[in-house]
């Protein structure tokens, strides 16, 4: 009689501390043993010469949302789903819009009905809150209840962005119930006149995306929203910083004992600004927010990611085709720099960007990769350690990694909904050969086999810590992935 | 037939990464498995209630060190293996002392015999430098083919501080055998001018040990040791970091991208420099270098492992006995501070004072606690995931830890061959109830029992990072130590 | 035939760049020479055993300011004038009020009407903007044109603070314009919340001022005032730095290189928090806005103005009796702290404090004490050396100060019409024993002769950088004031 | 009758505290007199056009100093002044030399005898200190009560380098004996490995130099003099900064309170290691130390000084001829660099390029201009207001300057011994047409004339402090220099 369900055995697991020979017994969906040896199993996946990383947890995602113009996202549950096991992400915190003058209930249900319906991956929510009066306030100890424990809020975009008030009354209703708030952090007011201003010179290309949101608009933001976070005593999580500055002022709030946290997206070690400044209007792919700098900008990201300031790495995957009604052109390939849709696709390339940029580069080491994509998100989500780790307990979400395979990236790859990705033509070196959901094979060899639906709902806890990931990769003559 | 030899069955298990739930199974010494449940093993340890933690791996002790006079410290292999296991100390890593004008090897041979005949905890070696001339650097190689592979030197103390010129010299042989350096910062020069001022000022007692040694002398050596690290490109740790001002010159180096690593002890979390102020000579038994500082200071430090500039708690043990030839009163008791034995022994209480102020009191959370009493430690010495991991192939060096036992510890409690403790009367709440060595049970309920012998020379792989051990504790309303 | 109409002889002139000894020509109401040795005057002045300083320029002081509400500030002209040139101040910047949904022009042609018939002391302004609309904007040019050259906007208060896009808008006209922004740093909106949330809870009392306001809302608005300031590349000056947490933003302002200066005041080194804790409502007699701190803090603020980062002391004056209807206690005896007037007065205590507590004390030196009273404030207020200088040229605006008198500060002595000092009782050594406008002498041994209307209206030039005060009194036996 | 030997009429007077036009009076060869007019002198000299700026006080210069080896640098006391006059500096602080084995006196003897000889600037001394026992530590005091009042050190160079305890004695006596203690900071072993590691690859044209002492030697003697004085409370001024990290620490013990201060060079702002790499042996013509570093470093440099961290610019003027047999090429054109005389001219070339790369360029003002040049150094050799001031009672030494002429710099501008200068070929704007020392015209379109042995020796106070030099130029549209 088989003990368990499936066993991994000869790879290369990668603990989040420490790179270990040992195999993984399964049982329920769950890992049930990790031990040096699993003799019997029903099921065996040969995981020789892989590396067996946790599933990735990616804590930042807008899928499927309404938006208020009733339009939704083109990229559905079903599809990020697809794009997320290639890429070997297994759990999504994906976004329950709000629109002012609604009450939350409606966006949730929408929301949920939306992911249980077609989602093969695990999904938790982060509420936006757009709004903050007493009875949308009101809603929170539901949402709580239910396990929605984040309030995400928007220093900037109209009609999203709150005013100090109102961002503290969020930051007031997360610390009475336990939520933690995740930030978007730029100047709404300084973005809207650089913006008109910009627009008044006839300045209207996609490029001039980057000139209307400097580096400085993102770190005045970032400083006041750790500081009202600090005046309330509520933790707070920075989302995609972009730029040193920005990044110094969570530094700073950290040496001083705050919970604030930060987070990045492989946008800002890839991309730069001058990838807006296309022929004609093909820089509108590359427009997000805030926007991607320089390449000296992406030196001191890294250089954050080292130092442990920056300690979560999602895909603020949000994206648009190029083509198609609800897409970058929605306004005409014409269309002024304001009214061009903003975010770009990355769910499936997260994983793969950062260990190539990261790991094969000797950037960072394994235990930092494990860290930044799947153990800091799972901990700060509250989701840990039932994600996010490969302890006896936690759910058997796990990838094959052949951490030497190289790969040129096309959108094909990506198996999303949108006609592009940023990162067309981008070379990596390491790649996810298989990904399992609690336990199930859900991807092989680029194929995805899951049932719609068969996602679930993760209910979230109280955040918890996620610690500094550590400065530094192994010593002078370190192989660019340790092996036991 | 029994799978394993051994199950720890119903603890929290500290990993490192999440206090969880889980059985251990153990085979020939190591960890074999964890599991959901080990259902099947030859002897089986209830853990119901209590924590298991990894042994301390104590990477800074003085044991059985011949000095330059012909004595040797009072503390042999066989009295520091009991109280190591009493504290839940499983691996230590001692000095190898070095006479000027002499070879390294015959102090290798004569440590080598004294913890192979003795030690009953595994072990380790730094080996000291005193004076590195072309010969001794020569003997280096042969000690990193044996496993001894971080040099240590002092830029204080007579006759054992380097110059400049000969610290360049230990810092590039390390780098070219792949060593670590780890290095007592204080100035000597600064040191011996306060000291004779003192002196010739008719200030003898033993409090003026601290008016001797002020911060500032320390964080001038640290600086110091940095730039020539830094100029030479070769990684160091510093020890035992008694003061924000040093600490901060670590920080400074590790943002800066390089190498450096900082190292604490008990006795600048718990002492001050008040200490030494009591009536007679007392307050010799509480010197020590670096000096305590005080209250405010201590609070610094705490910081400065929160933030994880500091990420290694040592003990720096180093008895000798209050009374006794070559005790504290060695030159009568009314030696002026300059001739008083310098070190206080600490290895016992090591870890529960760090649980204690640490964990039990909210500083700290479980994994930090882990990270900074032995995962660290095993990691800067190139002993992981042998050491400090609870992980399948990791020796089975283990503690039953009951966090909610408290205690008032006396010199009885310490089992060391020293008269006295400098944490007398000190209350800490978590007890080590159960030590594990590589699968034996070495001390249950403050019974010792393990041959003298039974320790194991650890050969050392190259120094592995540490990462900054985590800022935080749990969210507002933490448990004293988090449960599954 | 007499070369001067006056000379002053004999005295120890501080000339802001060292003390010496030399006789000072007067005519015209410049000064004409300053020699060794002026044989002929009309009339002479003996100095001998005094110090020759810079008359004092305020720049920072509510006057006659006219209210939304219809009332006046009762300090008029001429009553603010007999209390400078008591203090040693001979000029002053106060400010034009204005009014959401008004122009500027007929605030303008009050504060005018005000100060030409009443002022002794010369004036100049600081226009204030309440409602930067195009036709407000417009008006700017015009006062420029009348030598009008700094714009005042407050971050908090109602009705007068402004959103980020208006003082956006105040930062691009003046940069077009060439004036200096002035700015008030505290956060609105989280004073809002802190202030009804301790009135929901009943702490009504003047003390919880402070406790509506902590540092960190000061420490925002001053970050936030400098990144768009910097977005803008417009100069700013930020007023009534009260911590020491809002000065170091500034101080890294300017170490990026950013025209960006900070001003303190007395009461931040004097006074603090528990002075609002007074019995009844005696406490309201300390309230302004920042509110003083802690004691601890009053340290840091001397750290930041030997440091060189604050540059200015003005006073603040914004006098409101205890008594009286449109005094502190107008809503009554036991109004809620939010409902009391702001403000203390301060004129002609300004100097004598900072003398005492920063030369007397050692803590400045005559230097620093001429920059921080006069000559900064000249310089930024583009006065200089009209202002703020004791050379060929300059308006003859001299105090005769004996550095040794000892006074015992009471209400009496500041001639003011306010109804108390918050610095009554306060010890000070140094005063001024005569004061000179424009080689006129208005004031000696405590009686002022001048004509209501006498003082004139300063047009100002382009504000001029100020250099750092200085960060040392002189070597380690200095006198507390250096004699030639 | 005259009332003035001499009058300055029509000048800018470059006060330090603003540029006035005013006339100045001289009398005995002290200024009498400023004044709006001065109406009757016996000789009047036209400054219209001109700036009138105190004579630059030059506080770090090698002149006709005695080799260990017996020889004498070759520029004479004669030669220098010349070069001096013709470049606007009308005093210097030269070096008394020591040897090690050596009484102070003899060595004191012959440097007066040098200067009284020979010297037509006024003079002052530093006195080396290359061996402080304590026969030289008790000679100190007779040079206070002669008015040498400065000790210098050397953290590097054999023979001279002092270790820590020797340094501490330095110190030490300093503050016994009310001195400053100057210092060349940079590491003696670290430079003396360097310098053995590159000479043992063959790495040894002079461009080797500068790889021989990276940045980071400097930084760490820097941290080490402050540390040190900073343990023994003395001020210490830091020779020579050619970096922004040891520029750095300077700020940081500023920010601390101590009496840290630094000075810069010419040579750290205007050249490059780079130009040490020129065909053959040329590049010994660039050898100074520090060594230049690059175009990144200067700009620093620049920022260090506009933040008033480096407050004084002296030319550490050492000049050896390329050709000769004491000069560069003393020891062969193939010489390895650690055996080529260090150290470059530049007395003449200061203040032109401090006036055309500082105030013509817009980095600095004419303040900053007159406290870098003259003022500063002045106070903190304690010469001020004697020096480096235009008041009444200073000594007449005025330099009036052209701040339009533009001039290419050739060796033969310079006037001094040495057979080249490295700026030869810089184009500068602004020029000196004429120098005063004491009231006597000795420069005019660049003709010298005084008598040798005119200059007198100056006596030194106590240092005064340095006020930081300030940060900012005029605002945006400023002029290259005011005009009142």
């Amino acid at each position: 009689m088989a003990t368990y369900d499936l066993a991994i055995r000869g790879g290369t697991v990668a603990t989040g501390q420490g790179a270990i020979r040992c195999d993984i017994g399964i049982r329920d969906g769950r890992i049930a043993a990790l031990a040096e040896s699993i003799p019997e199993a029903a099921r065996v996946l040969d995981a020789t010469g892989l590396l067996v990383i946790p599933g990735g947890v990616d804590s930042h995602c807008h899928i499927a949302q309404a938006e208020a113009n009733g339009t939704r996202h083109e990229e559905s549950f079903a599809t990020a789903s697809h794009s997320a096991f290639l890429g070997g992400t297994t759990s999504v915190v994906t976004f329950i819009p709000h629109v002012k003058g609604s009450a939350l209930a409606p966006h949730v249900a929408d929301a949920e009905a939306q992911a249980s319906r077609e989602s093969m991956m695990d999904y938790a929510f982060h509420q936006i809150i757009a709004d903050p009066t007493e009875a949308v306030l009101a809603e929170i100890p539901g949402l709580v209840a239910k396990g929605i424990r984040s309030l995400k809020v928007f220093l900037t975009y109209e009609p999203l962005h709150l005013s100090d008030g109102e961002f503290l009354k969020v930051l007031l209703a997360a610390r009475r119930n336990g939520c933690l708030v995740t930030v978007h952090c730029e100047n709404f007011d300084a973005i809207s006149w650089r913006t008109q201003a910009l627009l008044d010179a006839g300045l209207t290309a996609p490029k001039y995306h980057a000139w209307s949101r400097p580096p400085v608009v993102e770190r005045e933001a970032t400083h006041r929203a750790i500081a009202l976070a600090e005046l309330v005593d509520q933790p707070i999580q920075v989302f995609h910083v972009s730029c040193a500055e920005a990044a110094e002022e969570i530094a700073r709030a950290q040496a001083r004992g705050l919970k604030v946290w930060g987070e990045t997206c492989p946008q800002y070690l890839t991309l730069t600004a001058a990838d807006m400044d296309r022929p004609g209007f093909e820089g509108a792919k590359w427009m997000c927010s805030p926007s991607p700098r320089d390449a000296a900008e992406q030196g001191r990201i890294w250089e954050m990611i080292q130092r442990g300031t920056l300690g979560v790495v999602s895909s603020d995957h949000c994206g648009f085709s190029y083509e198609g009604e609800a897409g970058k052109a929605m306004n005409g390939r014409d269309a002024v720099f304001r009214d061009i849709p903003n975010g770009i696709p990355g769910l499936a390339a997260r994983m793969p960007i950062l260990f190539s940029e990261g790991v094969a580069k000797g950037r960072i080491g394994l235990d930092e990769f494990v860290a930044l994509t799947s153990a800091n998100a799972a901990r700060l989500m509250g989701l840990y350690p039932r994600k996010g780790a490969i302890l006896p307990g936690s759910d058997a979400d796990l990838v094959l990694w052949d951490p030497t395979r190289t790969q040129t990236l096309t959108n094909a790859m990506m198996g999303h909904a949108i006609d592009y990705t940023p990162f067309e033509g981008l070379e990596v070196t390491g790649w996810p050969v298989a990904t399992l959901r609690r336990g199930e094979i859900v991807m092989q060899d680029g194929k995805v086999q899951a049932e719609p639906g068969s996602g679930r709902f993760l209910p979230r806890g109280l955040y918890d810590y996620i610690r500094p990931t550590g400065r530094l990769a192994n010593g002078f003559d370190a192989a660019p992935w340790p092996v036991a």
